[in-house]
């Protein structure tokens, strides 16, 4: 085998992958429809059993009085805080300078909606209470994401939540919750989700990370919210005539994946441990809060891709496909726990971080 | 059997149905996913083989560079515009007084993009070029939708629209074509749609009309036009991480029912004649230009709902499950022809259509 490819190629190749729940692939829907029956009907424009009950079990769940299918997590947050700058007449709002807001919807929010957000805390560390405090502008909402996933998926503590709640619920802040890993970090609050939903007025959560869905959202509140984000989601053109392939799907892999949040969040910090025991390696956080976190490597991109190669092709478990670069000497890459980390020996894996330690130390 | 149930539960429970391709069930989605081998990766964020393929032979068939899958119309449309009046720097467009954009969706285009429409023309009839030459004021962009839908599927003759297209190259201004049933309409005009759509700086094409797919739309045009939309679909939230259910079962449906275009005009207007030998009763157009047509009754939904259902329950065929009021004493519903149609034999058609006039006469 040539060592001649690049590492995207390589982690496809591999056998196993610690990260994911196996290839995106139209298998995917086909498992979702199988037992589903071919007379079912489709929903309609936001109506229909297939979208109402969906709907209403999700509501259920995460403890608000209602819940709105949309196609992505992207129309459903800038709907959300549309619907809470036009509530309190005030078109500012507040999110971490990561936020998925900002740096991956090509400033949506400003372009649509003309919404100005005021960017909280650093880049490399959490929102806290006292940034909340500290703001000299009015703002109608405030969105946190749990975990902060651009920073390796990292959590504020439950108390300070709360704290924050409580402070916006005061100062007749809307809190809003970027709930796009929501069941992920249960766990490790222990608590379930109407629990954490109880402390935000609106809340997105999503169904293809760790349920590993096809695509689409969830956005719950109050009636009077979600009737308006309807009338937002037609006027974005996300009201389409049928959701169902994405409605069954999120359902169905819901209902399998659930369940696995506890065990795919003690993974992490398993494999997480594995990481730190190398040299030039440290995860971030260092013991991960959910099923995800952060791997920095104090090597340059262009040194450790063609380890990780051979590495690969060696053993023929796959670490990841993609690195990216924080300097000339120094790169990371995310992890995410899925359905694939269980088929793994955990001999092999040892095997494997022994060996590239021993790599990464002869650099 | 008894009288007192509903036109639309009347209509559900007949045999056969003079409209539409059948039941939308989720065995749409598993007839044209049967076929499609499990492991063909996913689309991901508007890449992926899935996804070109299907938009490059999309802007072929429409005989434009470019062409970009979008989650629906209302979104594609919207942006359209947008990027013309950025374009132009003239947030200001024009369309029929009963144009998609105008009553179907919430306002989006004044709501998120600030675009100011003048409604050309008369709520009754089609734009003419004297419309558009009679404009004061300057506008980026000129919509017209073929067939013009509310009122029945009417179509300009093809020099009108020649000469429109004409006039706004010379005076600058943008045509776009809403060719939601830009299929439905080449047979009266013996035209290919790429020749169509040649008349045009953009165009939308849908497919879960006439194709008869679950959902989901094309956006054509030149190149720079259509990597612009790419940037306006992810800030609408319409940039999914997949799009292959609608992807796939458009492009089969495409192919399968791309050549009965023909066929369902010719139906259109077989059955149009049924209609309009009928007293009190009239068809708009009076000759369908494509495979719809509205049917006028000059009798009050009151009374002619239970001639309906008693005629569905008698003969176990459906013309229509919703009539809509447009006085005391008069009221309309729409027909659209699909693969339903042909299940039908014309003797018992003819026969429901003889005993609808007597019963209509004798009123």
């Amino acid at each position: 085998m040539s060592e001649n490819i690049s590492l995207t190629e390589a982690f496809k190749q591999t056998k196993y992958q610690t990260g994911g729940h196996g290839n995106r692939d139209i298998q995917v829907l086909k498992a979702a429809f199988e037992n589903v029956a071919g007379d079912e009907p489709s929903d309609m424009y936001g109506n229909g059993k297939v979208i109402e009950e969906f709907q209403n079990k999700m509501a259920d769940y995460l403890g608000k009085e209602s819940a709105v299918f949309f196609p992505s997590g992207t129309m459903a947050q800038q709907i959300a805080l549309r619907i809470w700058c036009d509530e309190k007449g005030i078109k500012k709002v507040a999110y971490h300078p990561l936020s998925h807001l900002e740096i991956h919807e090509e400033d949506g929010l400003k372009e649509l909606h003309h919404i100005d957000p005021i960017l909280l805390a650093d880049k490399n560390r959490l929102i806290e209470l006292e940034d909340v405090m500290g703001l000299n502008e009015d703002i109608a909402c405030l969105l946190l994401e749990l975990p902060q996933r651009e920073i390796g998926g990292q959590l504020p503590d439950y108390k300070t939540l709360e704290r924050i709640s409580d402070y916006c619920r005061d100062k007749g802040i809307k809190l809003h919750l970027d709930g796009a890993r929501l069941y992920e970090i249960l766990p490790f609050y222990k608590k379930t989700a109407a629990e954490v939903c109880s402390l935000f007025d609106s809340v997105y959560v999503s169904f293809y990370k760790g349920i590993g869905g096809i695509a689409g959202a969830i956005l719950a509140g109050e009636k009077d919210f979600t009737e308006k984000s309807k009338v937002w989601k037609r006027r974005h053109g996300g009201d389409l005539i049928s959701l169902f392939p994405y409605i069954i799907s999120a359902d169905y892999y819901f209902d399998k994946r659930i369940h696995k949040m506890e065990q795919f969040y003690e993974q992490a910090k398993e494999l997480a441990t594995l990481y730190n025991q190398c040299s030039h390696i440290v995860t971030l956080p260092l013991e991960p809060v959910s099923n995800m976190f952060h791997v920095h490597f104090d090597i340059s991109k262009e040194k450790l891709e063609p380890i990780l190669v051979g590495l690969y092709q060696e053993k023929g478990i796959g670490l990841t496909g993609h690195l990216r670069e924080t300097s000339e000497n120094s790169c990371y890459c995310e992890v995410s726990i899925g359905d694939q980390y269980e088929k793994i020996s955990k001999e092999e894996l040892t095997q494997v971080f022994r060996e590239l330690n021993e790599k990464v130390t002869s650099i």
